[in-house]
């Protein structure tokens, strides 16, 4: 009778025969992309229709009048902050003549669009859009916006997920898509410096012409732009293996509120002199200042992709499996994701054309593996030896490696897929949360027996980043279930010295829970920070601090 | 007749039958260590007392008293700030009743170690050196020294290369080596959180038993502190393979000047929840705030080690194979060090048992190349390859690859002991530049051509991270060859956006110099932060910042 380790490698080398391993020199593969981008949102929106639907509104002027925003469940009321001034005559013919009319925006529909963040979830009233070509302009914008006081919300791809990036009441929309220029790459050390507007997938498209990759690679690609990805410090898909924009970007030109071009734009991998400002603007989500330019670290392109789909008897095989992937696969290991097994029914119920490359079996836990790495031979090689000896060692119960681009597609597409999947089966309470590892899923064990049967708990994310995404799936919105869960959530998840948002941000959102992540004395130390780079604080008001500081 | 590949191919076989590949599984071969420890250094400093000799002091009290000190060979004059009080015997009573007698250090001998730096470059004059046992300790001294006026040296392994860590007057030190305590370390996640004062030779030996490694390595690792690694943001040895510790360090625990505890320490790969302050501290040199706990991320030990000792015919070649080297070698390319042939002769010339491993001949440039990695044989495989493929591009005149530890460490050796020969060489004015790769030797040809006979320009460094160490020698300090040196390299430096200082640190040495790599706007803010959070200026005075700001 053939050993476990022997089922193992016949069950290998079948799906080796049968899916196999993808490698493709010098060919992008983004089997991870969303099937979608901003682009086809603005032309269509269809896919998104029938998903949108199914959410619960939950923002009204109409209930609460322009000057009165309820946001979220918890029905938080906003004001709007009287110190700001309204949009007069003079501000239009002022910005008319530094932008000249068609940079200065003011058609309902073209407002409609920036108004609105593209999950439909905030929206803002504003009455003026402003697009700037330069820093200067962006320096002479906002000069005047602070000497009258108005406020102002910066914009870049509008694809954030907490409210950031649309204004809550009457902003001054300062939309970066114009200031899109490459200013020089340089192919020794990879550098690139641009300018904020330019979108993430032309940044992608242009330096693989020249063999190298961006570090950070999102679903929102086709429409974000980099300074909005440096703003929000986007978390991504490449986190594991280039780690996030702190260590990655080098430089950054921003423009303060009071108009100041601060020119931090370095382009050196090491630079010891004086506090190192730029860390204060990466992941400030436009509160301190406008980025203007960007200076960033760029890896080579690598040739050689692999994805292994694998199943796991309980989350202890899942931590477990972590570890050794870090120690075997070292150096490839570009991703490790999982799901547990109601995310996996829901994708299969869910999806079209979505189906479970391994043989139907009792599986609690998934795990997709990415390697990326230098040499296709060795790094086959190498995946293969690991998944082996995780066998022997009892850490996997099953797995299949992908062959080529699609099926390496068809395998992230589940995994992808299962935000989609959540909101096709009605109601979904969404929190993005980090934790660490080995308490990773005892949220989520624990959220189960506290709801029972009343709602679905799904778990599955970025285990190898730490970051779990649980969602609650009910057939409806349910105030009693929501009481279950927050503020539990948070609570359970600042006990554990977990964050409250992952890679999301603040935004508006979040803007009243950031004590369940970080103490009073910092967020205190935040805003006195605030106040000294922005005191009339015009720049993107109501969100990131708490209205108590 | 053979071609250049096959006698490159002969000659690599050559060498790697007779010195071979260095790999040993688990066995941190530290090579790069330089052959002295801070440790051996109190015992005897026997072998730097040579070089030191051969130093032109740089400070004076006999000449300037003891409330003006005059620093560097540009004699910048120093006035103590009046503001500061002076210790009284209240003072003293207070420190002893809260941290213990033998806590409270006024033994002149102690003071006389404490109040030096290293190198003999620096001396103050403290008359006191508190050693608080936890963060709660040092929070109420710097409360207590916040409300007396009290000006405050933070002082971790006194390591540091520009007088950042010692007293400039009569400071208090605060020595935060009893704060040496390891917190927790997660095997799944490689995340360790440790007490400030912990020596990082000591974590080094710690995770060695996990099977983990610090993501920075240091010459100085045997004394230097983690406070103070991450205090400097210290650079080391493995910056380009894991990045700098903006991208390493995920928490920290600081004590402000006012005494309060400002808890940032997360431990968690990702969390965007307001802005990230843990990166003001991040190299700000003690000025914002003591570090007294730091969680990091350690990456698992890999277990193949090899090191290429290479020639190259020119500066565009070196910078060549660095590009193909990232390419090629990816993911396990750990260092990419050079050096001229000016630094190979200082080196052959003035190192005991140093030889050079190529057979003689007119190599202009050398290059040393690390990988580290996952797979012994993949990892040899890769770099031969990569030797012959850059041969064959005609970017290597010839080579040679260590076969074992001692070999490794020997060519380490070479690289790692010129400023040990450049100082028995004679006089040295010495530069920690970042500059552009591609801009990077300009610098030292402008510089060979100004100087012409009257001294001898070296230039070697990490260039795989674009830091230049630019050394100037001479018979002996010279103010003629002085003046055609500053404010020249300064002024070329700034012209071609690099730093002029790219891992040492301003400290005092070049805090007046900051300009010629910042913007002024961006000094401006940094005062304001620094003002923000230490309003009397208590913390590490004189240091980082210009008197003008």
């Amino acid at each position: 009778m053939p050993t476990k380790t022997e089922k193992w490698r016949r069950s290998l080398s079948l799906a080796l025969r049968t899916i196999g391993a993808v490698s493709s020199p010098h060919t992008s593969p983004h089997p991870r992309s969303l099937p979608f981008t901003r682009r086809e949102l603005h032309c269509g929106r269809g896919i998104w229709r029938g998903f949108l639907s199914l959410r619960k509104p939950w923002w009204g002027t109409d209930t609460f009048g322009s000057d009165i925003r309820g946001f979220g469940t918890e029905s938080t009321m906003l004001k709007r902050n009287p110190k700001f001034s309204t949009l007069n005559d003079d501000d239009i013919r002022y910005f008319k003549e530094l932008l000249g009319e068609k940079n200065v925006v003011q058609d309902e529909d073209a407002l409609a669009a920036v108004n609105t963040d593209w999950m439909h979830k905030y929206r803002g009233s504003s009455k003026l859009m402003l697009q700037p070509r330069n820093a200067n302009e962006v320096s002479l914008i906002l000069k005047y916006c602070n000497s009258r006081c108005l406020a102002v919300v910066p914009q870049g791809g509008n694809t954030g997920l907490v409210g950031g990036s649309v204004p809550v009441f009457d902003e001054v929309i300062v939309s970066l898509g114009a200031m899109n220029n490459i200013i020089s790459f340089d192919k020794v050390s990879g550098i690139l410096v641009c300018e904020a507007g330019c979108i993430l997938e032309s940044l992608v498209n242009f330096l693989d012409q020249q063999g190298f990759i961006m570090p950070l690679d999102l679903g929102a690609k086709g429409s974000c732009q980099i300074g909005g990805n440096v703003s929000t410090n986007a978390g991504g898909l490449r986190l594991l293996l280039y780690g996030s924009l702190h260590g990655n970007v080098l430089g950054l030109e921003t423009v303060l509120a009071t108009g100041d071009v601060l020119d931090m734009l370095g382009t050196l991998r090491k630079d010891n002199t004086g506090y190192d400002l730029k860390h204060l603007f990466i992941g400030s989500e436009g509160s301190l200042g406008i980025v203007t330019k960007v200076s960033i670290l760029t890896p080579p392109k690598l040739p050689s992709v692999n994805v292994a789909f694998l199943a796991c008897h309980d989350y202890s095989s899942c931590q477990k499996l972590l570890f050794e992937a870090k120690l075997k696969l070292g150096e490839i290991l570009s991703a490790f994701e999982f799901l547990d097994e109601q995310a996996m029914d829901l994708a299969l119920n869910h999806l079209e054309g979505v189906r479970n490359p391994l043989p139907p079996s009792l599986h609690n836990f998934y795990v997709l593996i990415e390697t990326t790495g230098s040499h296709e031979t060795y790094d086959k090689e190498k995946l293969e030896a690991f998944l082996v000896y995780s066998m022997e060692l009892g850490l996997i119960s099953d797995g299949v490696v992908a062959q080529d681009l699609q099926q390496a597609s068809s395998v992230w597409r589940i995994r992808e897929g299962i935000p989609e999947a959540l909101m096709k089966a009605g109601a979904v309470y969404k929190y993005d949360l980090s934790i660490p590892v080995e308490k990773m899923y005892d949220l989520v064990d624990e959220m189960r027996n506290r709801l029972g049967s009343s709602a679905r708990v799904v778990g599955y994310g970025h285990l190898g980043d730490g970051n779990l995404h649980l969602n609650i799936s009910c057939p409806q919105y349910d105030d009693k279930v929501f009481t279950q869960i927050e503020p539990f959530v948070y609570e359970w998840t600042s006990k554990n010295r977990g964050s409250i948002s992952a890679e999301h941000g603040v935004g508006l959102m979040k803007a009243e829970k950031i004590f369940y992540s970080k103490s009073p004395g910092a967020v205190q130390l935040m805003a006195s920070i605030k106040n000294l780079l922005d005191p009339n604080g015009i720049l993107n008001p109501y969100k990131v601090l708490p209205r108590s500081s």
